[in-house]
């Protein structure tokens, strides 16, 4: 087409979905709240409402946004350990293998006397892991990148390795566990699993930090314990599918991790986008605009109506909404022309019942020169007064695409 | 199903579908102009929007008509070339391998003097090509067909065929090429081709139509250069999967091809129902209703909105629409009582973008004994009110042979 490419702005409001409250007479937070700014987009833009993976599905985070990526979720999703680990920065690649792990206090005969080693956090864990760098056991390269308080990812990459392993974790205070391979093709990897606890004992009963510990009566974390084994994902990367450069930002740990492991940059932010109710919209939009100077695709993820949703806080959700459409207004005035921005959810979390649901969600989708559509206003059913009816997910992209100039013909 | 089984009338307005144009304030072509005739469809039957292929994809042409026509065009569509053989009436069956061709000049060397043989046309080409029937290579039987000026198209039949074959025509004048199989199996291929090739150029060359070129000091015909090589999908031919006697109402050569290769009767109509802004929408709607004497279904194109659309010119567009609900007068006025009519789009051409995008197009479904539903304009958006919601090209037909009494119940 001769027509300039534009820019994709996708702004998910995490579980922003709600059903009737009766505190509210029956309206949602959305209803109840009065958003000018988000409304602009929908009188501007279309609307419609959307299933995120297909109709009645309670989508997690994860398998969400692999759709709103434009992935089949129910073809790439392994579990979350991946997720998680590249959460943290460990992003990897097809073949590696994932755990989560825990910082715990063992004996000299590896019965665990602590499983999170006294909540013990950084900075101490961050020497800690400094510890364990430079392992590679049988061609088994070995990374480990610290988490939250005792919470710690481990990532194997090498050949032959498989996620159908036992973890060495007992969960319990037990005597660590033999990690114990569940197919043939596994024994490599448990055997590494196992030398690798030992190798963290070894490398941690004596550390500084733990002599320090023990002067101070804290339970010392003298190793790590694996669980939750899981396979990187075979994802064809984000800009090489659709020929776009793409960016995250975001600030929970997983959507980063999604972002990071579907190949798009993860950008840096600011302690004060917190990735709670506390986050700074507008400054968080800010930095998404100026990501768009250097990126073809945004995606901005505000995690607060989610937090709000499971913490069954309807009032609380109606503020977040509030703080939203102010961010929302900031972006109105101060974005370039040439953008496609989208306003939607990834699933439903309504705070009466403080969990994800299948319904499906707001979707308002803008850009200059579309067809006026009879949606007023950003809601549950607002939007499904729209012209775009109700897609998926997963369609939610090339329509995007689409609209950016960005599709290449199928046929001729 | 003891009621009477009705026909079906897909009327397909190529690339009707458009944006918002900013002269026309925001309107589409579809909604800046009055439609009488096309909404007394709308408002006696069914609307809805439909994506044809699936949300936010552009469609091709070939790829759309495949849909709407109920085939799943990612799995059957392999390519340009077999549909425009068969738009010339060369139409192939699975396994047949098709070519484009020139007409070309060369010398005894068979250096190139001239690619088209300088725009030669009908009625020489129709004279040359009838010297090169009853050709047969090797046990592959040899079919060559005239196009428009000095374009043809040749068709391979016969045991072990493969596409995967280099093109004779060097696209420059250079020494005509041997063609050279891609992979072991196409060595047959390439080894036929290169025979006709030889063969063509024998039997032109002292051809009485070129010594009288030659004596006109007019470049000579004297050789045949093939291209594009395409096997012919494996398209099970639609009054077969469909148990209905089906023919094609157009004018484009590419959607008679199509037509064609699934099976469809390709009716021949005169010179004017042109395929252009110019065609007798008319006389084409009176020769479908004929045709439906005889036929059970029968799709007719009307190409000239994609026309207006490519050439970016919303004002041509709207007298198009004008002249098609003209047409839609006549038919209404004129066709039978059990009948069930479609006015659709195989895609949008925005008069804005001057290509195919994927924008949902307009869909109206009439038979009488319809649910009254709020549509009443038939436009992008207005037939999106419809109770027929969002729907896909391939659903289409389905949802036609229903109300048309001539499904088969799935399950008892």
């Amino acid at each position: 087409m001769a027509v300039s490419k534009k820019r994709i702005l996708f702004i998910i409001m995490d579980g922003m979905g709600d059903r009737a409250c009766p505190e509210l007479g029956g309206k949602t937070p959305l209803q109840a709240v009065d958003t000018p700014n988000i409304d602009w987009f929908v009188s501007k833009g279309n609307s419609g409402i959307m299933d995120v993976i297909s109709p009645g599905i309670r989508p997690g985070s994860d398998t969400a946004h692999l759709s709103l990526l434009g992935y089949n979720a129910k073809e790439v999703y392994t579990g979350r350990g991946p997720f998680e680990a590249a959460g943290i920065g460990l992003i990897g690649r097809k073949g590696d293998v994932a755990f989560r792990c825990n910082f715990g206090t063992v004996d000299s005969d590896l019965n665990i006397l602590d499983r999170r080693a006294g909540r013990i956090k950084a900075p101490d864990t961050t020497e800690l892991v400094r510890s364990l760098s430079d392992i590679m056991i049988k061609g088994v390269e070995v990374t480990v990148r610290e988490g939250t308080e005792h919470r710690a990812a481990l990532l194997l990459r090498g050949p032959g390795l498989s996620s159908l392993v036992t973890d060495a974790d007992p969960h319990d205070t037990a005597k660590v566990l033999e990690s114990k391979p569940l197919v043939p093709e596994a024994a490599l990897t448990a055997e590494v699993l196992n030398e690798f606890v030992r190798i963290s004992y070894e490398r941690m009963k004596d550390h500084p930090v733990n002599r320090k510990r023990r002067e101070a009566g804290l339970p010392e974390a003298n190793i790590l314990l694996p669980r939750g084994a899981g396979s990187f994902p075979d994802i064809d990367p984000f800009p090489q599918v659709n020929g776009m450069s793409a960016a995250c930002v975001a600030g929970v740990g997983m959507i980063k991790g999604i972002c990071g492991v579907c190949g798009l940059d993860v950008i840096d932010l600011p302690p004060a986008c917190t990735g709670g109710s506390d986050t700074d919209m507008i400054l968080k939009t800010r930095i998404a605009l100026e990501t768009l100077e250097h990126y073809d695709f945004v995606l901005m993820n505000f995690k607060a109506p989610d937090v709000c949703g499971h913490d069954m806080m309807y009032a609380k959700k109606m503020e977040v909404i509030r703080k939203a459409d102010v961010a929302a207004k900031y972006l109105r005035e101060n974005m370039p022309e040439d953008m496609v921005v989208v306003f939607t959810a990834d699933h439903s979390t309504p705070s009466t019942t403080g969990d994800h649901t299948g319904d499906p969600v707001p979707l308002t989708i803008y850009t200059d020169g579309m067809i006026q559509d009879d949606a007023e206003e950003y809601s549950e059913y607002g939007c499904a007064k729209g012209r775009l009816g109700r897609i998926r997910g997963h369609d939610l992209l090339p329509i995007c695409m689409d609209l950016a100039n960005r599709s290449e013909k199928f046929g001729a």
